[in-house]
């Protein structure tokens, strides 16, 4: 019965591959000779533009340090969250009153479980980099890690600059909301800083009209600006008058967090009388509410036009989903995921619009649903028109979707429907002062997939070519874009 | 012309492979010694907990044995007729008055035409693990395969029961109807079977209340708890006397087939309306079947909660597209589907609702179309509340997703997005008795998966560490994760 | 710090690849010799049948030659088009009035920006194959290049037919609208030309209802009927008269572009109000445009079913995105993108429909959004009935798509949920007489993809067996499936 007659099979000559890689090594990611070269000798180099993130301005303005490893890396960190979570670890240990130290352990023992999560290499990265630790992090060596990285955060070596110094990070945009004062951002100013700390506009409180903090939020923009906000020209006014005091401070760029972008017909006079209900708390539908939220989106669309800003669009998060959770630790602790809503027809017409009356801004689009990549990856060819080289860009995978698949699958989409050669590449999008080797994973899974090609004779071998293009999609291309 | 001055190409050294592997050796998608150690050591010793399949119990409880292979292996298996009706091949060779004989000869004669498509795989896999048949199944080789096999099918060995003991079975949950009365269930457990076959709980009869066949259902459900069935609360007590009967038969999981998740708004008021409607036949909108359907997941959830059972959730399938051949053969013939509705919001919606009021059993998430595996794997990070170690899953590849490509998306998925290590693995959704390897091939994925992280520097090589996930993911989660 | 105690690496063995394959060699995108055996001998020989593209049947008839490289390659590209807008190339050198030696030039300057764009793939395929060029295009070889070229250009050997023998084509159909006289297919087929021309009936200004230029196009369709258009009946009557001049004239093949297939629901009375209103000017709503193509989709493949004729679908486009750009040089001109609507649930029903009646036709669905490829490559088996071979085909990886990513995801979905075997395989869907070698990157693309199953042990090492599929692919089944 083993043997029969129509066994086709004779062969039995072992094809499998015996060499090991070790991990984390200087080669990490690189898979062949081409892509070591092009790391090592283009994309290393490059200092660090981190043009969108939400590092705390009053944390670099004071150079303040850490108070210990769990204060700097878990604190507010909601992806190692998610996997404690998941993992079954008691909220005690991840936002509750456990101590640093015992929240630090429970970490550690979670680390093995995420086998395969890019937080194992992030984890083990920012280990190596900013710690030099080669090790793993584990239940074993949590307390050691724990205790050495403690010593060394004590040290002017871990003060926030010097942890973006050691990134070799020129220029990073914060996220700001309008009613800012932008006082760290001027501090740093005044004082001249060698990293360039920007911040960045982002209107979303003032948009997003079916949230039940709008009106107090108009209020609280009515204070700033002295001016009282009883019309749509009146937030229109305030919201402009932000925005020149935000171009004053240096801001260059806005971000729209949003599911989808609206594009409804609307007219100035409808706009008005839907914001008037919503102050004066009657009800709206969500027709109303989304013709408002085109207005807003049209009339900030001009003025960032006007102005020569950048504006970017972060797409398809379903935010709060636990009611529960919201309640008991607020927004932006790890109870959120990835939306289905379609995208191409609305983002289409919006852009249109601004196109059509010579008023769309450099724009940058960002998925969260990778199964849009190929939507976002052709609709910026639709408004690149040839006036500025990489007008539209298709964003850098983002929080979900910052890891190698989600890298590569964007970076094949731009390639395959765009031009990758003219992409501004990487943003941490972080909260965090220990993200920054995102950058390095960034650059060598970049570089990885131009040595593939060589190797496998999709790219002719020219590395001076491909390393001028990987040196732009590192650095030079978003130092051309941005108008910092 | 053919040496152009402009050519950079000169090298000519050849990179291509010669090795070639055997087809479906021992090492059959292994592609590396690592993967090898992963599957032999740790992933191929476990046994199987199948917790969703398709079987028929009275087939196990009589431990019958098959007429012939083509009884075995063709009736009832739509994924061989859809291959065979894509060929061209007559229907009478597929469900028709063909004999067994010339319909298994029509199917050997497709094995070839089926290259690449899992079938292929899955055909000779079976013919190998069951039958020690190594070679390959063709218009040549069919008419030995048939006699031979047949011969084996008459002895012992081959009876249902030793046919799972042969894959080293432990658990078998089949799919059963709430009017079920688990006759076969409780024959086997008062024999005292060596295997574990426990019913699961799947109502969508009474759910879909758009079914022509709706109002004939509930009067089957009456007839099954003697008690009439007028208003919403009478179905409910229903179904509630259902769950609790099935519940002492051993029962600890439920099953939903669904085009979506619904999580309409609805009062119990309304929901009587509608209910009451429907069995005076007179119309309802598709809203109203939607608020229906809404209440009846909200109930059966918190019920499955109560009772601390899993409920699943298998989401995405366009059902029974050929109404031509749906009159002729009836549901489940392999005139089914991929669908695209949006999956996200609604699904929100609901586990939050059950969530906000501690009512979320362990709940288990499988979708049909794999651009939805990014908005499952995020979305069970939502409900991961540190309760349960993964105490929300996302489901093994399904249905047409059952492959190597499909699984592979679904692992990656979740990996990138979640915990592969608290995952709870493989099922068959199988009709058939010869579908076990299914386990195997999963298995075999996984550590190639795992396998090629380490050999690539992705993941430390600590093969006991790894292997340990994946004796989790093969067997141990689901042990633990089950009441059974 | 550097060499911690909890360190498990220590191994130092490099498992980089050092071997480059040369760019675009003989065995270009084969990476094993199975692939090159399955290329060289087996799909490479194969004519061309060119089942679908946009080639202009007057160059044809005339036999006409190129004036240069710019006629030929640049003028209808929109693909390069696009590649240069997005560097930030004036429009002067894209559409403008540059002259055609600058315009090359740009293009040369562009080439090497579009690295792992498959236009890299295409312009050095395209310029190897037809003036035999093995170098890179960039700005230092553009005017050598484009010298060359050209005087290549003005020898017979580069009219419009031998272009098309060069490469080995058998067969081309073009895309004509119905009240296109089809006088140059007639007068090839009068002169006996080698090459087989036919004609393809693309009904689609009949079916928008919504366009603008529906009224016009009614005109059109009236006068070339010689019969007043008044009533939906006659312009049934009106297109049904066309369908059997184009009969006549050799056609077996229609096609239609839309973002959706429709399937609403609707009576002729209903349809001709709405068809007598919009004649009139009057409005009619979205939901009396979706009735109105629904009527049309549903008669017309009636009537293709009873010629015999294929009907194609490509669904899934969004045009004409910058209004702009539309005014300035109309529609085809690189400002189209990629949709994301809804596409499974109308189309089972549309294609249900017609199969109910015994009226479904050989049917080819293409979709230009990836995310959609499961939801084709499943909806075909739905409607594979066994009545012919192949009946259902879930089309080649089309425009944006068309590029290896694109082309191997639609050959795997194929794969796993269909049969590759029975694939009609390529076509250029191109408007130009360079783009022919797209055949034989297929080609090398599917040869690849089962050279590395072979090589990996997911198929028997028969090269026999798999030649036949590849040529089968690659020209025989679109022989067979075809009535030419």
């Amino acid at each position: 019965m083993q043997n029969r007659s129509f066994d086709l099979q004779t062969k039995k000559n072992n094809k499998v591959s015996n060499t090991i890689k070790p991990f984390l090594d200087d080669n990490f990611l690189l898979e062949n000779k081409t892509a070591e070269i092009l790391y090592h000798e283009y994309a290393a180099p490059q200092p660090i533009i981190d043009y969108h993130n939400h590092l705390p301005p009053d944390q670099i303005a004071a150079d303040a340090k850490f108070e210990n490893l769990t204060d700097v890396w878990l604190r507010g960190d909601h992806y190692k969250w998610r996997a404690m979570r998941t993992l079954g670890v008691s909220e005690k240990y991840i936002t509750g009153d456990a101590n640093d130290a015992d929240k630090f352990q429970k970490w550690a023992e979670t680390v093995p479980f995420t086998a395969r999560n890019p937080l194992f290499h992030w984890t083990h990265l920012e280990l190596k980099r900013y710690f030099g630790m080669t090790g793993l992090l584990n239940e074993k060596t949590g307390a050691e890690v724990y205790a050495q990285a403690n010593a060394m955060l004590q040290t002017d070596e871990y003060s926030t600059r010097n942890l973006l110094r050691k990134m070799n990070v020129e220029t990073v945009c914060t996220t700001d909301d309008p009613v800012d004062d932008l006082k760290w951002h001027q501090a740093v100013k005044a004082e001249g800083m060698d990293i360039k700390m920007l911040p960045a506009f982002r209107p979303d409180k003032a948009i997003l009209i079916e949230s039940e903090k709008f009106p107090a939020y108009i209020k609280s923009l009515s204070a700033v600006t002295n001016e009282s906000i009883e019309s749509f020209d009146d937030l229109l006014d305030a919201l402009k008058a932000r925005m020149d005091y935000f171009h004053d401070n240096g801001c260059r760029l806005a971000d729209h967090g949003l599911e989808q972008v609206y594009a409804a017909a609307f007219t100035e006079r409808e706009v008005n009388v839907i914001f008037k209900k919503r102050l004066a708390g009657d009800p709206i539908t969500k027709f109303e509410a989304e013709q408002f939220m085109s207005a807003m989106l049209y009339y900030l669309g001009c003025w960032y036009s006007e102005k020569g800003w950048v504006q970017q669009f972060h797409l398809g998060a379903l935010r709060n989903n636990s009611a529960r959770m919201m309640r008991q630790l607020g927004p932006d602790t790890g109870f959120d995921s990835i939306g289905d809503w379609e995208q191409a027809a609305a983002l289409s017409k919006f852009l249109d619009r601004l196109d059509t009356e010579d008023k769309l801004a450099k724009t940058i689009l960002y998925n969260l649903n990778p199964r849009d990549n190929e939507v976002m990856a052709t609709m910026i060819g639709n408004f690149n028109d040839g006036s500025i080289r990489g007008k539209m860009q298709f964003g850098s995978a983002w929080w979900f979707l910052d890891q190698k698949d989600g890298m590569e699958k964007q970076l094949n989409a731009l390639s395959n429907m765009g031009l990758l050669s003219c992409f501004i590449g990487m943003l941490t999008d972080s909260r965090s002062f220990l993200s920054f080797p995102r950058h390095e994973y960034f650059r060598r899974i970049l570089c990885n997939l131009i040595g593939k090609d060589v190797h496998n004779g999709e790219l002719p071998n020219d590395t001076a070519w491909l390393g001028g293009i990987v040196k732009d999609v590192c650095y030079q291309n978003a130092k051309n874009y941005f108008d910092f």
